[in-house]
């Protein structure tokens, strides 16, 4: 899995305890002064740098003799020093060493003291390390990766093929952002963010160590406060394919944004006419010891380590909770949307007394009072508590969409449940004394459904819980169906653990969201927020289906499928805008017609409202959703597809596209008054990827059409009547697709619509400013950039993606020198960077591909744009692994086979992935053996 | 109170019981066709016409035979009556007879059935009434009122001086149509809507009766079927001044628009940018019997008879529920908000077993899971719940108001009540085992405050419940407090009870509208619904203030110093429009900014927006304060008030006007881009009701001044100085009023505003056709009624109303007869039809201003325009009070003392009513005696 180089190690409290040491130290200081300290004030000084440490020690009051301070601390604390011995290494280190030195694996040692020299001396480790980083040779303190990209850069190995050896959070944050693997030792509470986590060195070997690592290259890991984090709870989404579960804490918390979605569970909201309805809470569990309840104001919370295993859905959460003077308990909670039955989701919660005696008090039930952001969607239809789960349906206000909701609880030990049916909450409350040492477990399975998917919610999830084995069997039933999602998706970087991770998070975010029960498709934001409301747009099918299309294609065809059943919406949509044949709306979502806000109000000024015109313009999606159809069908090979449904939806879409058209006195079609995918130009002639897609898509349904003629005349003689397609229509098309608009072209330069070569040129230095931090349209204004050359995102460059062989290399690079600059790569459309990385690729700028590359992969992650609290980047997760494998590996597949064109930035060593062609799964490793 | 001439008895049930053989009849009819029949469904037959009864009978089946069924059925029926005697009178029907004869009371007899002059034979009555009206002498059945306005006619009375006896729900509802004051015999769920109700004649003397009747005229009944109905929620709104509840069930029902609304508890909204938060549910009360829970749709319920009690503010249900196929229960209810104390409300119920026994569960609770139309507005902050009652608090979520509701519950017999402190919801659970013909009554006292009032709501409510005492001495003191409101507003009217009745019903939504303990002002629709989000208009001052000016000046003084209370928020608006002084918004709430919703969603296109202009062009809103702070100190005297508050409301609103006008090269002063009070016609010039408002307001400004100078210097200098008003602003005032633009007049009449006169002229029949069901807006739509003469509500005619010495007799003529019939009375503006009362009056069409009064005293109690649903509508209630007194008794009040000038509708024949001048109380009773 890794091919680690070299291991860094801190010195205080990996190699030796000197942290003991500077206790001491501190604690002689702080008492000299006359400052309250003790040793869990010292907990704060982990991996902190002595002046650091001082002002915490100070809390903030000035001194004049702050260099005396720090002198006096010093020469205590060497002063201790010097009765270190190599008895003082502690257990296990020495031995990994060895082991590292046989293995040929060097190491440093990187830390912050300046006492490094003499603690090792002390050791006897002055000569046991291949270079040594300490306070004396960096200007910054941890979390600053300097010192260990110092380290790296002396052993002469890239920074993602080292290991950071940390006991601090700080370290572990340091190694983090220097884009290192991460092996913290202690408690998850302190170091669990770390790719892998040991309680200590005592008996680690490398085989143990790379072990842990694996598992860490598969897992989101953070620790959070007790208060909310919009960020965290967008970014621990979990799901399944039927629903997503924000990853909001089991108890409510004020201030929290929880939310779980449903596919397909639609009902009318305001403005955005439509949205899928926040679930009732299916997995809450609230918590009392000692009749204090757990929420984000229960006093004596540690900091929760948050773990999002990716290889089996699994979010979990551990703390430590002092919920009075006299107890302590640990609890750990998980929850596990099932994969291998999507009606299932497993929440569990384990609790041990580490100090006093806890009277345990457990709820475990289901909340219909949600909302979303503030509407209510649900009119409660029945309830029922017992002691054994409890039952609820509902049904959305408007379109009657019936939901039922059921879980089977149980605890161990087995307590004494009770059933609280208060109206619109049904629990379990269970109570439970515990004494230091023991230990409560509590499961709840909870089933859920809709009429969006079966007829009887309430009979599908009574039986659904009747069906389900026990927990053991329930857990050990979606690892295997995870393992097979893994099997056929999985994209494996050596050398870039930060990539590693992110492409895997986002296939994780993409597979949770994508359809497996319900007639519906994944929204640009998944089913991880509000943003968008759920709304269904372009991104599905040009930047999310390729992952689904080259992976797992049953998914992919449900989501085109979702297309096909709402060709009755696109065909109103056409008719209302006097046009013939499908127009699919820019937003869909339940019945397929328009949900585009037309109007939403002007934040700076709310008087005033801004007209949306995305749906009145975006004539391209109709050619989108086909690119796609085309795509599928090529990779699949699924004729039954095309003849079915596919053929359906190009042929219409073709007919608008021929019906939208209008021949000029000049003898040419024109696309008047449209919007391009650049959305920093509305109300423009002759957009030219409008253009191109519209030509090509005009052809692909004559080819198809041919097909069906040929291979399934009964298809052809239903489609050719249901959709009026004689000779006439056929003729048209063909003479539109040779006699459409020709873009003026300068220099090669493919004009992005007709008079943009005429708009203001841009500031290059102003786009490429690093501390920008508002998009160019809103430095300038909606109207005002519409005069300039600033464009939001890949157009005519989109168009040399979609259809590279309309853009020879001499014609590609022309269009790259001139639009690459003129993008707002940072803050304009997130759907742009992916997309960029695999252009820049193949314009052979491996510095550009890669920054582009990260700018995608940190959308959500890293939270680049600083929205990621609305709900994942859909696109931008799809567009990392198009910018991973049609980039960096350069995958092309056609009738002839596939091959690649590699492009791997320098650091990866190497990029192994699967994919499916045709019903064939074929792997692919970079560099080629 | 009532001088009844003519008693108009129903005779089956009522003089005689022939029901019975009616129901023996049936059944035998019912038996030989092989329907199933008993005395249960015999009850549907009370009051119904026999071919109605057939129909019953056979369920909708069509057959051939139902005229030979009828004469069958009959057959049997005359049958039987061939048996009756004088025995068979029911007691106390001959005495009252023979009492009404006595005291010159005429009598008649009021039936459906044909077989009347045999029954009245049997039992020795033939010539015992004056006249007989039976089943051969009309057309339609009862309900319709056919048979009792015959009666009426054929005796030469009036039908408000009749009074009809029935024992049937038809029956009492055809003498409700009729006109006629009503006494139902029997229960209250069958005829409890009646305006008296006695169990039997027996013992009823005309003492007795006319007891009843009094009590009756300040009682709203109304029979109601399980199912919400939202009309009846707002029509039996109750509240004290603090707080406005809907008149829903004490247990939630599917359907409902529950609310209740404190005053100012602002928070904001989408759209209309603020609203009140509906209050946590705290008049709720949940009843299982024997299990099985009551809502809309628990099997075996009755109808419920409703009643509202306008002499204390108490709203009751009756209802009768059979549980189970072996249990039965009354259950009587009754709720009311304190205006003794308005921080408490009182919530009792009483339910006693008829049959079977009883397993009753209560639970008595608070619910903070409400919302306004599906927006939450709630945040809890905290609860509790113990034996004895609830805690709850909450913060409005964008506001931060917080709210806090405690209660006192008991039971009566004690039973075991237990907590359940399920969030949100706190509730006390009681369970009582009861056996036929035991009671138990359950007693809820709720106190409830905000930060909108109080600095610590939870202190407050608590404090409040201490302090109060028990149930009964609550309930005299809220009788109290209603007895000194009555005692200064009520208006009594003789020989027309349904005016009587809809006259104190509008009195009684005002005073419990009128705020007592928050700075805050009366919304459009009181706090009795969602319209108009309680946002507060002209309405206020110029339709309600006037009833409280005249009646109770202490609330007028509290709703004015609203206004003061909020200049800042009005010079907030009048600088961003870039003027001077204060403008107050259209439409306003809590900071006194504009919250009048610039676009709202076309519901015909939702597409498209509409563009709301009434927030930026009802400049007339300005003077319509100073009119009422004027009408205010004139009425009361109240000096202090203008020195410290009215003046600077009436000083800075006239420095707008005089930043307002132009001053043009015609030498005038002109008022560009305006909207008069008719909304037909926005963006009008020089409209004549603000041209003429805007020169009374600035010479009324000036008046001010001088009185100020000369009575209160040291506040004329503060304002002066305060608000910039030197000798030149004095003198452009004086300019401005002077020299404002004249009007066209053409034979008399005045432009409503340049460019009327030359509008299309309106067609008259379609105006008054009885049957449109549209507004003329909606008719000709939004643009083209702007190109007519149609106008929405009196505007020219308005301004003659306010300010009648502008316009001498002859000339008001000639400007009622050209704008009355261009207004749409029926379906414009509801606030036109009580002041085109007053109007009619002064001009002497006696009919037509009692045809407008009736729509304004329809406008609730009867729905007459159909959203009654959505609140009160206050400005009409306030119109009714302002119809009778400056309309029909023609009040006039000045310096000199006061005068009528009645103009009583012909069948009132007495008219009475109090009003305060200049603190001393005054009774009008005309005709004079």
């Amino acid at each position: 899995m890794n091919q680690i180089s070299a291991v860094l190690f801190d010195l205080d409290g990996v190699i030796t305890d000197t942290a003991e040491f500077h206790y001491q130290a501190w604690q002689r200081l702080a008492d000299e002064l006359g400052i309250p300290f003790d040793r869990a004030a010292n907990e704060q000084f982990r991996g902190v740098s002595r002046a650091d440490c001082l002002r915490l020690l100070l809390g903030g009051t000035p001194r004049d003799d702050v260099d005396d301070l720090l002198e006096r601390k010093n020469s205590y604390y060497v002063g201790l020093l010097s009765r270190l011995t190599p008895q003082d290494i502690l257990p296990g280190a020495a031995e990994l060493m060895d082991e590292l030195r046989q293995a040929g694996i060097k190491t440093a040692i990187g830390s912050v003291s300046k006492n490094t020299p003499a603690v090792l001396a002390g050791l006897g480790l002055d000569h046991a390390f291949d270079a040594v980083v300490d306070g004396t040779m960096v200007t910054h303190s941890k979390p600053d990766p300097e010192v260990f990209l110092t380290a790296a850069r002396l052993l002469g190995v890239a920074p993602g093929l080292c290991l950071v050896v940390e006991d601090a959070t700080a370290g572990v944050d340091a190694g983090l952002a220097g884009n290192m693997w991460t092996l913290g030792i202690g408690p998850a509470e302190r170091v669990g963010h770390a790719h892998a986590r040991l309680d200590s060195l005592d008996g680690a070997t490398w085989d143990v160590i790379t072990a842990r690592l694996e598992e860490g290259a598969w897992a989101i890991r953070r620790l959070a406060p007790p208060t909310p984090d919009a960020h965290l709870e967008t970014i621990f989404t979990t799901g399944n394919g039927h629903l997503g579960v924000r990853g909001t804490t089991l108890e409510p918390r004020t201030g929290e944004s929880a939310a779980s979605f449903m596919h397909a569970v639609w009902d009318d909201m305001p403005v955005s006419r439509t949205e899928l309805a926040n679930l009732p809470r299916w997995w809450g569990m609230d918590l009392w010891v000692n009749g204090v309840r757990l929420n984000a104001t229960a006093p004596g919370q540690s900091m929760a380590a948050w773990s999002l295993d990716l290889k089996t859905g699994t979010l979990s959460r551990t703390l430590r909770w002092a919920a009075d003077a006299d107890t302590e308990v640990v609890v750990c909670d998980e929850r596990c949307p099932s994969l291998d039955d999507p009606h299932l989701a497993l929440v569990g919660l384990t609790l041990t007394v580490t100090r006093g005696t806890a009277d345990v008090r457990l709820r475990s039930g289901v909340d219909v009072h949600v909302d979303n952001l503030g509407l209510r969607h649900w009119e409660l239809t029945g309830q029922s508590a017992h002691t054994t789960g409890v039952r609820l349906q509902a049904r959305t206000r408007a379109t009657g969409i019936a939901v039922a909701v059921a879980t089977a609880f149980s605890t161990e030990p087995a307590g004494h449940p009770s059933a609280c049916d208060a109206d619109g909450q049904p629990a379990v409350l269970t109570a439970t004394l515990l004494a230091a040492g023991e230990t409560l477990s509590a499961r709840t399975v909870v089933a859920l459904a809709s009429t969006a998917e079966v007829d009887d919610p309430a009979a599908t999830v009574a039986g659904c819980l009747t069906a389900a084995g026990g927990w053991d069997g329930l857990v050990a039933a979606n690892a295997t169906a995870w393992t097979a999602a893994w099997d056929a998706m999985d994209v494996a970087v050596d050398g870039d653990p930060a990539a590693q991770l992110a492409i895997r998070y986002a296939l994780f975010q993409l597979v949770i969201a994508a359809p497996r029960l319900a007639d519906s498709s994944v929204g640009a934001k998944t089913l991880s927020g509000f943003g968008y409301r759920h709304h269904i747009f372009w991104d599905t099918e040009i930047f999310m289906l390729p992952v689904f299309t080259y992976t797992q294609p049953d998914l992919a065809r449900r989501m085109l499928a979702y297309r096909w059943h709402r060709l009755p919406g696109a065909r109103r949509k056409a008719s209302a805008g006097g046009y013939a044949g499908a127009r699919f709306p820019w937003e869909s979502a339940g019945t397929g017609d328009e949900v585009c806000p037309t109007w939403v109000e002007d934040a700076a000024n709310p008087a005033e409202l801004i007209r949306i015109w995305t749906g009145d313009l975006q004539l391209h999606l109709n050619a989108d959703i086909a690119y796609a159809v085309m795509q599928f069908w090529r990779a699949t090979g699924d004729d039954e597809f095309m003849r079915t449904q596919g053929a359906e939806v190009i042929l219409d879409t073709a007919t608008n596209w021929a019906s939208v058209v209008k021949l000029e006195a000049d003898g040419f079609y024109h696309i008047r008054d449209a919007m391009g995918p650049d959305e920093f130009h509305e109300h423009v002639d002759d957009n030219a990827f409008t253009l191109g897609l519209a030509a090509w898509h005009l052809r692909a349904a004559a080819t198809v059409l041919t097909w069906l003629d040929a291979t399934a005349p009964a298809d052809a003689t239903r489609l050719r009547t249901g959709l009026g397609l004689d000779q006439a229509a056929a003729a048209h098309w063909a003479d539109v697709a040779g006699h459409l608009a020709r873009p003026r072209i300068r220099g090669g330069v493919v004009e992005q619509h007709a008079g943009y070569f005429d708009l203001a040129d841009v500031d290059v230095a102003l786009a490429r400013d690093p501390a920008r931090t508002q998009s160019m349209q809103q430095i300038f204004g909606l109207a005002p950039v519409q005069r300039t050359q600033y464009i939001k995102q890949p157009d005519v460059l989109m168009l040399a993606y979609l259809l590279p062989d309309m853009f020879p290399d001499d014609a590609f690079m022309a269009n790259y020198r001139f639009y690459d600059p003129r993008t707002d790569h940072e803050l304009g459309s997130s759907l742009g960077p992916a997309i960029s990385a695999v252009i820049a690729c193949r314009a052979g700028d491996a510095a550009a591909a890669y920054a582009h590359f990260t700018r995608a992969a940190g959308a959500d992650l890293s939270d680049a744009r600083n929205n990621a609290c609305d709900g994942i980047h859909g696109a931008s997760a799809g567009g990392v692994w198009q910018a991973v494998v049609f980039g960096f590996a350069g995958l092309r597949a056609d009738d002839r086979g596939w091959t690649t064109d590699p492009h791997l930035p320098g650091h990866w060593t190497r990029l192994r992935f699967r994919f499916t062609w045709r019903g064939e799964r074929h792997e692919v490793t970079l560099p080629a053996a």
